[in-house]
């Protein structure tokens, strides 16, 4: 494996800053054509192409500083002819920063009662119209490389139960081929130099030997960074942090990790004390969505009756705009009942803070010493959710 | 008739700054409790305590300074004592600006299938739960007074049709006799000096006679200021014309003039013209919400094919969040047809600036005399909708 230069390849790079003094934990910059961003990152994610309910530049004033979208979404709707035509995925949803799209290997796991897998790819119904959709590693990367984000995913075969060996194996090694696969078709469409990277994504579900073998395939090509996929499929905490430990001490120091589709806090903090960089999560605007909040009291629904007359806001302290605005628990959980939009864009907004503000406070803990100090804060001061 | 003081009594006070040099229009300035206000001035809804989907920041950014609310809707849900016991409107809401809230009269035509009028009030079906709500002069009085905005309307029966003279006589009679329960209300719980402002409403329907008897029996009381009501019930806009004319020069020159729920930037010209100072109107974010647009080719529907590749923003050289922060008409489409919030917001803040930054233009026009020349500016740029 060649060293990936610390100066930046076509606009990308990666540099670790500070090293946690009792764990494996990192802070560091990620660098790429749309700008450089510190880790450990929290990502919202924009599925079709928007954070639901928020503007670009409220969700930069959050704390968001790089977006997901997914390509299985886009690909159905508009459709990545439209998306390039409109100015590429940047272009598209007004967002100047970093962006990644997932390959739509989620959904063969999201959806697979109705996926077909097969070597090239699977089939999956639509979710606009109900006909069957195709997608393989081929056509996954040149969908991502025509959105247009600047890391685009391997796409993977996430197996649907960690936990059954033979089901694992097979979708790992298969994932492994597809990576072939994905990789030739990047390198034929301008690789890096199109500004877009292509992230390897390691399988293996629970099982040690697995996920060590996985590592070793995606190593085997020489990419910006890697993520670790099949968790957060349903598995115990202690089955999700297996698979994190027997993956991350085996990935290089220098190119950042990526732990797909995690999670809560102490998710997080798991995982960056292994050495993981970046996530991403639907959870505070699909909860926002269905009226529940993150709060130091653990997650509350803001249409309980016991809230109509309580003065206080989400969260006392809070600097988000749904707190710090002023607006109480009483007036949230009036909008929730009588479904105005403005209710769940509140409590969206309110739970992207706490998670951007929960990575600051661990970005500046790591160099400081104090990473198990602050873990030890925050679940002193809430449930963790 | 007392003249009502310049300097501002309990806070309220009204100031003509210039008059047009061609029609009765004048420029001048509300002051509230909450603030003054430059007028005229259009007032965004916020029927059930919020702007649909806006929050009160970016509101106040699209220019809004004065906004309403409905007493009908905040009666049903979460109830005026709820709103009360949560810091009154403008705590609730969060809004520091002023606020006005209409009397629930409106519903009275609104609802006119299911109301039952009475000498004491009306009795309307609850659009929460269908159960039977009674609203009277009193008791509109009472739940505006505790909903606590800074401008309350008196209690009005506006006539289904304005073209029927013993259907309109009727109810502008009972208008005037409710008005004057109001007034004795509104003293009763401390007038003026709680900081709550009653205006009166003229009735009358397209009736030049009825018109003129409605502002006698509204001036007999005196009010901080007067509403025209009755219109956009479904009249031509020549009636509407009619009967803003009828009014207006009636109306003292320094008391503020409301025209309500109204209208489009024809009828804002027509009433301005006349000498109406205030205009509130729901279209901006209902039409938002239906996904149709005022642009200067007319009201555009978003959800139409046609803009699907279109990289245009909703208007050219338009300030607007989303035409100034990017958004192209075929990103703001796909939003549409993915039932995405985004969608419905960005055309909401299009709609709302687009009506703020007329009413500026008008408001820096009057004191130049440039208001004729204004009004074939603004409709040779486009059809006003």
């Amino acid at each position: 494996m060649t060293a990936i230069p610390r100066a930046t390849t076509a606009g990308f790079g990666f540099e670790v800053h500070a090293r946690c003094a009792h764990t494996r934990a990192r802070t560091g910059v990620f660098h790429t054509p749309h700008g450089s961003v510190e880790t450990p990152i929290f990502m919202p994610v924009g599925t079709k192409g928007t954070v639901k309910g928020v503007l670009p530049d409220r969700l930069r004033s959050l704390g968001a500083r790089m977006v997901l979208a997914n390509t299985y979404h886009l690909h159905l709707r508009p459709g990545e002819e439209t998306v390039a035509a409109l100015g590429g995925l940047h272009g598209f949803m007004g967002w100047d920063g970093p962006i990644l799209t997932d390959s739509g290997g989620y959904q063969v796991f999201s959806l697979a009662r109705d996926a077909r897998v097969g070597e090239d790819g699977v089939e999956l119904p639509s979710i606009v119209d109900g006909s069957r959709v195709r997608l393989g590693p081929e056509s996954a990367t040149d969908v991502q490389m025509t959105l247009g984000a600047d890391v685009i995913m391997a796409f993977d075969h996430c197996p649907r139960d960690p936990l059954d060996r033979a089901l694992v194996e097979d979708a790992t090694d298969r994932t492994h081929r597809w990576l072939d696969r994905c990789v030739a078709r990047w390198r034929e469409r301008g690789g890096l130099e199109t500004g877009r990277a292509l992230f390897g994504i390691v399988q293996g579900g629970a099982f040690e030997d697995l996920r060590a073998r996985s590592v070793e395939a995606v190593l085997a090509h020489d990419l910006v960074g890697t993520a670790i996929g099949g968790v957060s499929v349903g598995e115990d905490r202690g089955a999700m942090r297996a698979a994190v430990a027997a993956a991350t001490p085996l990935l290089p120091e220098d190119r950042p990790r990526y732990l797909m589709g995690v999670g809560t806090p102490l998710d997080f903090f798991d995982a960056i004390e292994q050495g993981v960089d970046m996530f991403d999560c639907v959870t505070p605007t699909r909860h926002g969505r269905t009226h529940q909040a993150f709060t130091p009291e653990g997650r509350i629904n803001l249409r309980n009756r016991q809230w109509a007359r309580d003065p206080r806001p989400l969260q006392e302290g809070c600097d988000c705009p749904a707190c710090a605005g002023g607006f109480s628990r009483g007036y949230v959980r009036h909008l929730c009942k009588s479904d105005e939009i403005l209710g769940a864009v509140l409590i969206s907004l309110h739970n992207l803070r706490t998670f951007h503000r929960l990575f600051e406070r661990i970005r500046a803990a790591i160099p400081r010493g104090e990473l198990p100090a602050l873990r030890e804060q925050v679940f002193a001061e809430g449930p963790g959710w």
